[in-house]
Formats: structure tokens, C-alpha cells, sequence
């Protein structure tokens, strides 16, 4: 039996000790501070650890996607710290943001930089001229579709009029695509079949859907300690979660309209939050979401059934367990 | 004899269908139309005319640098679009820039968009896997030296104490890297030797400052109707040029500092803007950048002694003309 909790520590090190290697240069360079620091403020590096995984489950050394790790966690933070504009965040893992550290320029430029350096970084993986371009393909149109999904997600903050299919779609771009490239592009450095791609492919994407639901359910339910934030912030900031969208569905016009004024309305009582929170829970949002979750996690589970037994194949198994009944 | 206007717009077409190609999406998608925008708004596509002159000049068909020079034309409009949030701009190439249309936040996504979409082109290069990842290690690399050359170039603005080395250093990191990246990567896909691929980098680089010391000096002293915008706006802007900081070393206190009042005016009158510029003109700070431009542009051409004869060769020759002799 592998212990999922060390498993992540383990790789968690190997992916720090080189992110450290990386950024030598910050101490000569302001721009590589600033590009250092989302990378180096902690973090679980999942997404390294999923690439890693992945190739191991079909049988090769699993440093060989190391360098995929690596690449798709210079990704994830490059996102960061222009979605962090986007959102005028300006708090980040326990530190200031680089947009509110810097400035919206500087930020904008920190993010360019690390997306570039993350293809620089992919470069290190030594595959044939075919399989490095599938895996480069692979990379790219991931951050096309986060690119897409993020668009989507800011057009829906302009309306309630949104169908649940758009919705998973949208939350599938921007969170199931990197983990698809970890996932898959472990399976392309492995040599795997096309239908062990798709199948890993699968895997993330559901997985992913899973991991995005739950944090939103997370938000409304979630402990506040362990979050590090208090429970209803989405309800405040009249986020479009899938909760919200499936009781706008299901709510009569009367409840429709008041759960549409509470979140349109910035300045929230801490009673009008419950109120709405109440709504979701009664007409059955709160549990048709984590249905939802744990379906998509199911399925997840399902893909692997492709792959041989091995302990990365249940440390797999045990990631969608993680990001589905995580508690913070 | 081949004429270089003629065979720059011969290239413009091939590119320009290409393009046409790559953003049939954008009637489905909001993000698609605002990627569109800048690479259909005109333009003389000058980098994928250097990509694949540098390659047909080591004898192969053009057209193999084609998806490179296409690659390189994408990153330089991503980077044209957040400069554009940077800079506050609201007209590019004659069309309201993407920044006043759409907002900061979907700007700052179209020109990520833009970046991804780069790196998805460049995997229609085919080439054996050493010599594509050098490649696409050149093409990484130069988009973080234009981000460290834009973060240097905007901490400068803060300060009138800037070496001339830190300044051609800041404005090859802007300007050249990006032509080299066409110029050497030509050269990769061509299969050159290490000298040759050194040669050609050095070629871009010194071309990439003669055009950026040519285009701040036609600021200065171009023709309005021709340049599209007044004389001198760099002096408004207070923009730090070789001009200015030539100035600066050779003026002597009271005129120093009275030019470096005119600089940091945010509402300078006419009159201002002319006593700057015959300031510039009679310390020789003109003369010097003009100079210093044809130096750079002669270096550049030497560097081409490396390769056989051949039309690209002397279209290579004639496009360092084109840029420290142009007036527009």
C-alpha cells in the first residue's frame, strides 16, 4: 500500500529543488523575483505530481515527465498571476500578489514570462522529433482552452442566463485542461496507445470537473478555518457556480429573483448570505452538485481501468478520491 | 536583381492566407475575434519574411520556416497587444486597440491566447527532435528576453541615470530577439552549422537595434503625414531614447537639467518639444544615434559574408537597408 499524502511530499521536493535551480538568476533580476514567487510560496504541485504519475503507470522512469511537470506548474502560476489582475486579487498563498506588489504592468509581464519559461523548460524532455510535437501540441492548445475558458467565465459574470452544458464546459477549460496535459502528455512520453492517451486524457478531464465543483461547493460549506477564508465568499462576490445555476433552474420565480438580487448586491449581510445559502441547500443545489462530483469522480475512475495494477495506478485512483472529498 | 518590396509582399500573401486559416473560429468565439484583430489589421509581416529568407539562404525550400516565421509573427502581436495595456494605447495600426475595446482583463487573455496559439503553429515544423527543441528553445528564450527588456525598459522610465550599454542591452532584449528567433531558427530548420546559426543570430541582433535606434530617431526628425502621428512625441511621452540619453551624458548642467524639465512635463507646448529637439540636434545626440544605427545596420550585413551568394542573401542585405533607411 502507497500513501498518497507521502507520495505528493515526495515529488513535491524533487519539483521545489528544481523550481530553486530555476530561479538562481531572481537575485540578479527583478523579473525573475517576481517570477519566483507564486512558484516558490508553497503548494501541493499536483499537477507535476499527476505527469509524474502517469508516465510511471505505463511503466517508465517517471522523472523522464518531470520536465511536463514542471512546465504545466509554470503554466498553472502564469495563470495565476494574470487571473489575479483579472480579479484584483491581493492575496495570494499567504503573500501579496504580484499585481498588487508591482502594479498591472509588471504582472502582466511576470506572466508572459513564465509561460515562456515553461516552454523553455519543456524542452528538456528528450523524445523523437513526432512524439515531442504531439506533447508541445498537447501544452499549447491546453492553454488555448484555459485561455477560452477564462473568456467564458468573465462573460458569464455578465448574466444568470446560463445553461448547465456551457457551464461544465467553461469549468472544463479552465481546470481540467492542464491536468489533461499532465495526464496525457505522461502517457505520449510513455509511448502509450492512442486509446491509452484518451483514456488518461478522460481521466483528467473528469477529474478536473470533479476538483471544480468541489471547490465551489466547498466555498459554501467548507469549514472556515480549514479555508482560510469564510464560507460564502462566492455567494458575496455573486460567483457563477454550478449550485447557483442548477437553483436558478429549479427556484420559482419569486425565490429566483431574490437569490439574483443577494447576488448582484455587493454589499451582503452576513444573514442574507445564509439566506441564499439556505435556498441552495432546500431546493436540493447543494446535493446535486456533490452527486454531480462524485459522478465525474467515479468516472474518472473508470478511465484507469485501461492501465496494469501498479501502485500509481491506485495513487491515481486515490488523487480523485483527494480532490473530491478534500476538506480544504 | 530581386526587388525586396516586391518579395516581402510575395511572402505577405502566403501569410496573410494563413492567417486567414487560423481564425476562421473567430465567428464562434468572442476570444477568436479579439486574437484576430491585430495579425488582420495589416502590417508588413517583416519576421516571417526574415524566417523563411534565412532558411531559403542555406538552400532549403522556404517554406519549411514558414510555420516559424508565422509562430514568431503571433508572439510579436501578443506582445503588441499587453503593451498596448501598458502603455495605455488606444490605437494600433489604424484600429482601437484591443485593450480600449474589450477592457484590461480581456486583453491581458487575448495576448496569452495569441502566445498558445504560437507555440500550437510551430509544431507544423517538422524536424527530428534534438533540432526542433533547439528550436523551440530559441523561440522560449526570446520571448523572456523581451520580457526582461520590456520590465527593464519600464524601470527606466522612472530614471534619467541609464548607462548607454544598459540601454542597447534593454533595447536589443525588446527588439532583436525576436528577429533572431526568425533569423537563426531559419537557420536551424536549414540544418546550419553552429557557426552559421551564430552568424545569422548575430546578423538579427544587430539589425533589431539599427531599427530600433532608426525608429526612435524618425520620431524625432520624420515626416508627420508619412510617420501618422506628430514629431517629437517621444519628447512628450518623456521616452528615454539614444538620443536622449547621449544627451544627457554630454550637456552640460543647466541644459541637462532643463531638457530633463521638458522630458518629465506631461503637458509640454510646441515650443517646448522644438527647444528639445535643437537641443538633441546641436550636442550632436542626432547625428550620434544616426550614426550609431549605420554602424550596427554595416555589422549586421558583414555578418552575412558567411553565407553562399544567392538572391536571399542580398534580400537579407537590402532589409538592414530598409531599416535604418526608411522613413515610415
Amino acid at each position: 500500500m502507497v500513501d498518497l499524502f507521502e507520495e505528493i511530499d515526495k515529488r513535491r521536493l524533487v519539483v521545489n529543488d528544481y523550481l530553486e535551480e530555476l530561479f538562481v538568476k531572481k537575485e540578479e533580476h527583478i523579473l525573475w523575483e517576481m517570477m519566483s514567487l507564486y512558484p516558490q510560496a508553497g503548494g501541493k504541485k499536483l499537477r507535476p505530481f499527476l505527469a509524474m504519475i502517469s508516465a510511471g503507470a505505463f511503466g517508465i522512469d517517471e522523472e523522464e515527465a518531470l520536465h511536463l511537470g514542471l512546465s504545466i506548474e509554470l503554466i498553472h502560476n502564469f495563470t495565476l498571476v494574470h487571473d489575479d489582475i483579472m480579479d484584483q486579487d491581493e492575496l495570494r498563498r499567504g503573500i501579496e500578489t504580484v499585481y498588487k506588489r508591482e502594479g498591472i504592468s509588471s504582472a502582466i509581464n511576470t506572466g508572459d514570462a513564465l509561460f515562456a519559461l515553461a516552454f523553455k523548460v519543456l524542452t528538456n524532455t528528450e523524445l523523437e522529433g513526432k512524439a515531442f510535437r504531439e506533447l508541445l501540441h498537447e501544452v499549447a492548445c491546453s492553454v488555448l482552452m484555459v485561455a477560452e475558458g477564462q473568456e467564458e467565465d468573465m462573460r458569464f459574470e455578465r448574466t444568470f442566463d446560463i445553461e448547465e452544458d456551457e457551464f461544465i464546459e467553461m469549468i472544463e477549460k479552465k481546470t481540467s485542461f492542464l491536468f489533461r496535459a499532465c495526464a496525457k502528455g505522461g502517457a505520449i512520453i510513455a509511448g502509450a496507445s492512442d486509446e491509452e492517451k484518451r483514456s488518461m486524457s478522460e481521466y483528467a478531464r473528469k477529474m478536473g470537473i470533479a476538483f471544480q465543483i468541489q471547490d465551489d461547493y466547498l466555498d459554501l460549506v467548507g469549514d472556515e478555518e480549514k479555508l482560510g477564508k469564510p464560507v460564502g465568499s462566492d455567494i458575496r462576490s455573486g460567483k457563477r457556480t454550478l449550485m447557483i445555476i442548477h437553483a436558478l433552474n429549479v427556484l420559482d420565480d419569486k425565490k429566483r429573483h431574490r437569490l439574483i438580487d443577494i447576488l448582484e448586491d455587493e454589499n451582503n449581510t452576513p444573514a442574507e448570505v445564509n439566506e441564499a445559502l439556505e435556498m441552495l441547500d432546500r431546493c436540493g443545489a447543494l446535493k446535486y452538485a456533490k452527486d454531480r462530483a462524485e459522478r465525474y469522480a467515479r468516472e474518472a475512475k473508470e478511465e484507469l481501468e485501461i492501465l496494469p495494477e501498479s501502485d500509481q495506478k491506485e495513487l491515481l485512483k486515490d488523487l480523485v478520491d483527494l480532490m473530491v472529498r478534500r476538506s480544504s
